[in-house]
């Protein structure tokens, strides 16, 4: 790969003048997703949705190998099951949309919309659970759920949002915790493996925990602005659903119990994550395994003759494990269409005209590194399978470098303070893991304890925000 | 095929006896479904949700294939959106659930939760368009929508179900009636092709139109108590959406003028229209290109040496392409095995054991026509494959035999109103067209008319009901 092409951009806020405005021009330009005319709540538009689409598709396949089955459970919940479980009403129910009247009738009982669906789940898992035979119950459910948010930003937080739920129960707290990391490690492997986005797995606080969960595993990843994005959190509920639903089975040992229950999730602001990480000030850099387009054959002088024809015979000869489209409108010029595509972050343009057909060439630009180069027509398939692949792990390589670039230990709290002013990013520290400390480095500093990683790294014994002893190394951001 | 199987049945309620205990029983029986804790709102099992799965993958493409691309709008419509097309309004605003808290907040404006999308999608739709050059729009969703019914039945009638919803815009009236039509064949494609179910196309009477619609065209099947199921509608909505939104472009001549408009739609209703086509007294009989489970093999003495592993290497060589399952479970006998696979309408099972081994064949048994006999293990991927051809078109076959069986012609309304009662089923009859003999149909009988079929009879001048001169020839039935 050789030649740079130059840079132009019409219309896209450069991402250093004003980051949320980049991000804002970007999603509305390429025509992802667009505002409805109920605050909080966005229309996904087909760019946006077909990437919900592949990434439903993978995901789906890794559930279902991995002995899931899907249900759906309804939209509504009534307010007497929103309430049983304690912590999870008060995290929930201030934020929940209440239907109070079913065409003209006042119902007897308010309902809720689907915030997440736990309760209305295990009220049916109590009614149908019988034997340690049945277990594990290895459910899932895509949908959508209404949080009724304040503040809100399509895909990062919008009062709805679509995604998917499992829920699990398991005879056992150790199956309960072994499924909870598996499916953890199975978002892991979306988001690095199909998105080429890294990310960092571990804990959450007590503080930051699902309302009413025993643990809750996340990851993390890290932004453009140097902001972190939860993108997918694994929770171990323990027995406080299954107790406060009465869930019984009976064991093997011949007497009922409460079975041990998980609950995980991602959503589609899994999409706000590709664009904030891959993106840049020409538009969408799109990760080949889920570009709705992946290859954009774009004819040159498409009216002489054979242009189209060997452009369309390429598409064909391309087409049928490769996501490939023509654009061969006649209204703009290809230098209109180059930008265009560019914008929309497709990973691979194939530029092909007269001179390109006489040396039996085409020429390729990857839109990840911005290289255009001459590609023999002999083998192209080959070629282009081979650069998709080539083009994913660069990206996941480049997010690994940004983001480490932007990871940065501390030395006090005031160190912290400056750093984050001055270069915001990951935070590594030690943690004395209590509360009020974690409260004052967020309302000092409106950063969080992102999570508590697996991978800890021996950072002295002394917490570095407060001086107390040192309980666990965390990762500290400002997150959206 | 030879042998039949005397017929075995525990707990099913026959369908000669009480058809809607009938099937009430099998969709709990075979774990399809349950109700939920909020009245007229089901829960989808597994079992009922990798139907629906099927379907949607078979629809998904066909949509695909056709130029439509999938979108996502909001769930909650304000209020004076869904006000605004006033036939709309009338039609669906008496069974809408209304949100009216978001949060601890009352709401300045009610919004509805979708009963369907029209209004918004419209509402959009208006912001969107600019110029002919724009058009077709080729949009569809998948999600919930929510009804408030009086009276309901799992998959047939329930307050929430999942569907489809398209909604195109095209430049001119005869694209949007192209569309409407195309539509309707692919959901008759559907019907026939994939669920064995045969379908009556036609137009729908004025009153049963749906609320907005200029023509709605419907499929329509005949159930096994002879009444009839509108299993899915295509609407041409003409200008009447396009002008209540002010949706307007561009057009060739240089005018703004508004789009013609369609929309379309099918459900999980469909699963209602399997069981009660194609069910018996066992159960299910589930068409092979929707069954979750297509094939199940049943080891016979399965501690005998050599049978498990048989059996595995059996499911490995066929699994590739086709939905296979082992019951290997030690705690049921290959008797109740057979019950329970039957109920839950399997179409072919496998059963192998020793002397099967010895014999280098296998036992095959097909739901349908409830035969057994032995095949020999050689070709078997391509016997299997072939019989679950066979099936779909024999269960096809039979459902459309049985249908016409319950076909009828009638001399008059008094003739209608006994074999109405004698013999359920679809009557042909000629009609006047007038609402008001309509409407003294259904009160008088409950019958209503289903369709004015594309195929028209000639059966005379004068309306089988009333006397006066005929317009259109008709089928008329009691219905879901």
């Amino acid at each position: 790969m050789a030649k740079k092409e130059k840079a132009f951009v019409k219309d896209i806020t450069p991402m250093e003048v004003d980051f949320p405005q980049w991000y804002t021009d970007v999603i509305k330009k390429t025509d992802m997703v667009d505002y409805s005319p109920v605050k909080g709540f966005m229309v996904i538009k087909p760019y946006g949705y077909a990437i919900w689409e592949n990434i439903q598709s993978y995901m789906d396949k890794r559930f279902k190998d991995t002995g899931h089955k899907n249900m759906y459970f309804p939209l509504l919940i009534p307010e007497s099951l929103l309430k049983k479980e304690a912590e999870h009403v008060e995290g929930f129910a201030p934020e929940v949309a209440w239907v109070t009247h079913g065409g003209n009738e006042k119902l007897a009982e308010r309902l809720c919309v689907r915030p997440t669906s736990e309760t209305i789940i295990c009220s049916m898992y109590s009614k149908w659970l019988n034997s340690y035979r049945d277990l594990p119950y290895l459910y899932n459910q895509w949908c959508s759920v209404v949080r009724w948010e304040k503040s809100t930003r399509p895909f990062l937080r919008t009062s709805e949002f679509l995604w998917q739920e499992g829920h699990t129960l398991h005879e056992t707290e150790e199956e309960a915790q072994a499924e909870t990391i598996q499916m953890l490690n199975i978002y892991k492997e979306t988001a690095e493996e199909l998105l080429a986005i890294p990310v960092i797995t571990g804990r959450k606080s007590e503080k930051e925990k699902f309302a009413g969960a025993q643990a809750t595993y996340t990851m993390e990843a890290l932004m453009h602005d140097g902001k972190a994005l939860q993108a997918g959190t694994s929770h171990n509920l323990g027995q406080h659903f299954t107790k406060a639903f009465d869930i019984t089975f009976l064991g093997r040992n011949g007497e009922m119990q409460h079975p041990y229950h998980t609950s995980w999730g991602v959503s589609t602001r899994l999409i706000g994550g590709i664009i904030m990480v891959h993106g840049d000030n020409r538009g969408l850099v799109l990760p080949p395994r889920v570009a709705p387009t992946q290859v954009i054959i774009i004819p040159i002088a498409q009216h002489k003759e054979g242009v189209l024809d060997k452009a369309y015979e390429l598409k064909k000869a391309l087409g049928e494990d490769i996501r490939i489209e023509i654009d061969d409108s006649e209204n703009n010029s290809p230098g209109w269409k180059f930008n265009e595509w560019e914008m929309k972050g497709v990973p691979i343009r194939i530029e092909i005209g007269p001179r390109d057909i006489e040396n039996n060439q085409v020429m390729i630009f990857r839109r990840d590194t911005l290289e255009k180069q001459a590609v023999p027509m002999e083998g192209l398939k080959e070629t282009v399978t081979k650069l998709l692949d080539d083009i994913h792990y660069n990206m996941l390589e480049k997010a690994r470098r940004y983001r480490d670039e932007k990871t940065y230990y501390v030395e006090n709290f005031e160190d912290f303070k400056k750093k984050q002013e001055e270069k915001p990013g990951f935070a590594k520290a030690m943690w004395c893991g209590d509360r009020a400390c974690e409260e004052r480095i967020k309302a000092e500093t409106g950063a969080t304890i992102r999570c508590i990683p697996f991978e800890q790294e021996d950072l002295g014994n002394k917490c570095h925000f407060c001086g107390k002893e040192a309980k666990h190394m965390v990762y500290v951001a400002r997150a959206y």
